[in-house]
């Protein structure tokens, strides 16, 4: 590990899910809203179903069919269809956005701000996230998360795994690939970015999508890093 | 000043000159260096003709004549020009990139860490300056500047004061002008902000061209706050 730790100058971060909970975070959240402004519905579910239209919202962008937009926007594009579904209509438009600003008001995970105000003292440490520069900030302010800069994808203007961010990244830290770590609870992302040179560090998140989750159990490659969480993480960064 | 501390929700900051001392930073820096390795020259000549060097540098970029490019490798150009000048060409490529990095190394007025600190519990903060990602990412850790993120003109591929930088600010931030404050020891910065829209915040560094300094030592017009220094700042901002 030590040739890894002299190597290594800057962490960047995978957030959804890494190091924030969004799951529990919006059921949480909606719930209590839902309560204290009448709207009733099954949160969990549409938290999750809110979910599953991240990836193919953000595939028009990535496919070219559609201009770079930012994630504020896509959201709430697929919470509008949502709010139909479930016959809540009668929202109003300060509410649907304040609910669509729920993913600005995300909990980290217990390991999270500890482990990385423990790295933040050896490397620099940022989220690169599809999270727009606007949603990251307010996550960070939120939470607590003590990150030295902000790398949204935004900044690159693409999506990951689009070889553009991992990159990007690199140059706008002015580091050689292999001086830069991704660090995520999900392998495709870590594929990408060892695609692209970088170094990689795996922690699981086995709740991430709930008691029954399959996928991102385990490391499914032999990245550079295997962790417990970010807080063993540090550790084994030598912090 | 309630209105206004209710309507500015992110207060981005100037940095060199503003938050940092880059005169004084450099002269201490490059005296002990030129010291310990061999390297004797009025360093405080130095760093003020370096400085001089920074709007035409940038100039060409924003004409157009050059495509942009960061602020790291325009400082190493000027740097190898005065090298020459100052016939210490015997330094090494490794000594030049050291003393390239000396930007990287600045340190902050006395009141900028506690007075970021206390608007940083209210207020989104970032620097907005011509510094490139890396630099600005630098100069927070080495100073402790607690930014919530970095707003480099990099991310805008634009130098201040072109409009484009203090508009990628808000959209960025998904902030309407109004609710953005341009913060800075220079009027010309603030006047460029203000016709974009923003709010304006000055205060003067009477001494950060040295003691002989006849510019910005005053507001040249009636900014929305005009205060003694980023403590002062804060308190007029409410916290």
């Amino acid at each position: 590990m030590s040739s890894l730790t002299s190597t290594v100058k800057a962490m960047v971060f995978d957030t959804f899910g890494s190091v924030v909970d969004w799951r529990g975070s919006i059921v949480r959240d909606l719930t209590r809203w839902g309560n204290e402004n009448g709207f009733q519905a099954d949160w969990t579910l549409f938290a999750e179903q809110w979910r599953s239209m991240y990836q193919p919202s953000m595939e028009a962008c990535r496919s070219g069919k559609r201009e770079f937009t930012v994630l504020d926007v896509l959201h709430r594009e697929s919470l509008d269809v949502l709010i139909d579904q479930y016959g809540l209509s009668k929202m109003t438009e300060a509410q649907r956005e304040h609910v669509n600003k729920v993913w600005h008001r995300l909990d980290g995970w217990p390991d999270s701000v500890g482990g990385l105000a423990r790295l933040k003292s050896k490397y620099i440490i940022a989220p690169l996230s599809n999270g727009n520069i606007s949603l990251l900030t307010d996550i960070a302010k939120y939470t607590g998360l003590p990150w030295d800069l902000n790398l949204s994808t935004e900044v690159f203007r693409c999506y990951k795994p689009q070889p553009e961010s991992y990159l990007g990244v690199c140059s706008a830290l002015r580091l050689d690939p292999a001086e830069v770590m991704m660090c995520a609870a999900h392998n495709n992302d870590l594929l990408a970015a060892k695609n692209c040179g970088l170094k990689t560090a795996f922690w699981p998140r086995p709740t991430e999508y709930g008691p029954t989750q399959t996928d991102n159990l385990v490391a499914t490659e032999e990245w550079d890093v295997v962790a417990k969480d970010i807080r063993d993480l540090a550790t084994q960064m030598g912090v």
